[in-house]
């Protein structure tokens, strides 16, 4: 997955956001890192930060100029805090995404970070053809370069994964929900019992029943829920009231 | 905005990711930031990976215990790097952030994340509600605890924007929710009032009450609900057993 996309983190002053960004993209499944002049690399830093995606720190192309990073990328897309006036068309993290997925799932793809001071120049820009702005408040918008990274490969992975809006619902599907006559014969039976343990009164039973059936019915109950809960108010039909009528 | 959701840091082992988070959370536009027993703070690591996040530091909150971080929460997430089996509602960041804006809006949040090394065990995720796990590679599944806390606070920004654009937002009904403590009372009171009944056998209660605690969380119920559902119980305590020991 993914050997088609690379991360390039031009100029990073940190080596300690270099081991984070090579751990973020092994979170979401990318390998391919390269790196142009860094100011510190190898460091023990980036290897601290990495905790673990050694292998992706392992495999960094190390490059002179932003140039040679691109070299052979068929789209190069930009990461920047400012939406630099409409000059190159500018992309979400989900919208890239999803570009990438739709159109250019077998091309070669450059990501570009800028550093930590000042972001991509004017100059690294014009080797970008679209502009990636990560959403972000107006008064503090500049994320950390490795906090972009996860941001921007959380957005390729759950694109490429094809996830769901709603995990739930994966889970949910599996169930076996209890039918429509399921549940109204639990409320029969529950409107019964609770006549039965006198907090049901019978000449009035309307509104507590309402709000019953509203609350249980939010639930989605399964069968096998139901049964229980039926199985609890079996138990209650048993006992014998023990205050005076 | 998000006045009404804290970020809980359970435990960090390293300052500099209590920075980092803190950065994240300001990018977003979150400011709520709660401490549980951190082993270094304040710390100078945290202040440079604030990197001008410095009024969401000076507002942390610290604290002895999760309970007493989470206390006033109306729903409380846990981050989990494993799904656990269904043993608790899941969301994936995205499915949180709709939750949230659609039906908790104006509710006490928490959001709880667990220590570098090991996570959230199994007595903090009593305390939470619903799991929220981030889709991530299986091979190297767990995030640095910023890039988590970026990533969430990211989808809580997108949602947000997005609510502010449609208006029907404002007409969505404003529930009443009741607490995690009243949910816990009404779980505590459930366990003695089916003992009483016999239908919870006391030396093997664990797996009758994480279903009902389950079915029951996923109502969503509001305090008048737990109110009427505890008016219940202690109808059934006044019932005596009518059968043979």
């Amino acid at each position: 997955m993914f050997e088609n996309i690379r991360i390039i983190l031009n100029q990073t002053s940190h080596p300690g956001n270099i081991g984070a960004a090579a751990r973020a993209m092994k979170n979401m499944g990318l390998q391919q890192l390269v790196l142009v002049d860094p100011a510190r690399f190898p460091h023990a830093d980036a290897t601290a930060r990495a905790s673990g995606a050694d292998d992706v720190l392992a495999g960094v192309t190390c490059c002179d100029s932003l140039q040679e990073a691109v070299a052979g990328a068929q789209l190069v897309f930009g990461l920047s805090a400012r939406t630099r006036s409409l000059q190159w068309p500018l992309d979400t993290p989900r919208s890239c995404a999803a570009l990438i997925a739709q159109d250019y799932r077998d091309a070669e793809i450059a990501l570009v970070f800028g550093n930590e001071q000042s972001g991509l120049s004017n100059k690294d820009m014009a080797l970008c053809q679209r502009i990636v702005h990560i959403p972000s408040s107006a008064e503090f918008s500049s994320l950390n370069i490795a906090a972009a990274v996860q941001v921007v490969c959380y957005e390729l992975y759950l694109t490429a994964q094809g996830q769901h809006v709603n995990a739930d619902a994966d889970v949910l599907e599996q169930r076996d929900y209890a039918s429509a006559e399921d549940k109204e014969r639990f409320y029969q039976h529950l409107e019964v019992s609770l006549q039965h343990i006198d907090f049901l009164n019978p000449d009035k039973p309307k509104l507590l029943m309402k709000r019953l059936r509203l609350l249980y019915d939010r639930c989605q109950m399964d069968r096998s829920e139901v049964q229980m809960l039926r199985g609890m108010l079996s138990k209650m039909d048993q006992l014998e009231r023990s205050y005076v009528e």
